[in-house]
């Protein structure tokens, strides 16, 4: 298969962004113990809407070092987001944006005994390839902005 | 679904580690920055090589950290192994095991011009989970040792 163009793979992305229910998170502890794990996730206004337990790792790395680095898609066709962390208590996003996330994900943190938090994720850099022959052109996001 | 045994999740880790070409890494770096790519990789006698550029994000935070979360499998089928990392220069692996590598993933990092280092991943923590009501007994492996 020859490259996709940035055009298309923008395109493939943003699809990615509207229809997948699961991500990748990987961030990183205060003692440098990387982290990851799946999570459910919704996506809003340029934002991707994520929710885990406040004291769970990924919680607290993401309270504490506001940066992640995300993954969509299978291994040989990825979206790779690095982005910075905003946490907000459960009762802060508006209902409609919560309601909005239950039904997509199939997943109420609002429902649970435990405590979560939203974490509202904002892309910085995005990048998306398949095999080897995409690497070059791969940058679709920089600096918060997408690539003309 | 009920929940797997979790002698059922080993045989079907242990599967995945035979037979699946590509995992997702998650590193740190010394500046706290969480990095996450996917790589193809072989199972060798309970340790996984990886193969990356020596200076890529990968090769620097394994190098300096020493210690890696992978992925095996989709977002709703997960195995999570925390390990530690060891370096190797490309020619101290065995020649056998570097082609044993290269005839499964298909890439082969003596063929590079870029420097490459093979990375013998040594896993200390596994578990396994597909649904929520897996996450009771997940975890397969601890402090190096598989649990009975």
């Amino acid at each position: 298969m020859s490259p996709r163009s940035r055009s298309q793979r923008r395109a493939d992305t943003e699809r990615r962004l509207a229809e997948d229910i699961d991500l990748w998170v990987a961030t990183a502890g205060e003692d440098g113990a990387p982290h990851l794990i799946p999570l459910s996730f919704d996506w809003l206004d340029g934002t991707i809407i994520l929710s885990t337990p406040t004291t769970s790792p990924t919680g607290r790395n993401l309270a504490a070092g506001g940066t992640a680095r995300l993954a969509l898609g299978p291994t040989r066709d990825v979206t790779m987001i690095d982005a910075t962390a905003e946490i907000l208590p459960l009762d802060a996003l508006p209902s409609a944006q919560a309601d909005h996330f239950a039904t997509r994900t199939g997943f109420d943190p609002r429902q649970e005994d435990t405590e979560y938090s939203w974490f509202l994720i904002h892309p910085t850099r995005i990048q998306s390839w398949r095999e080897a022959n995409e690497l070059a052109g791969r940058t679709l996001m920089r600096d918060s902005l997408w690539l003309d």
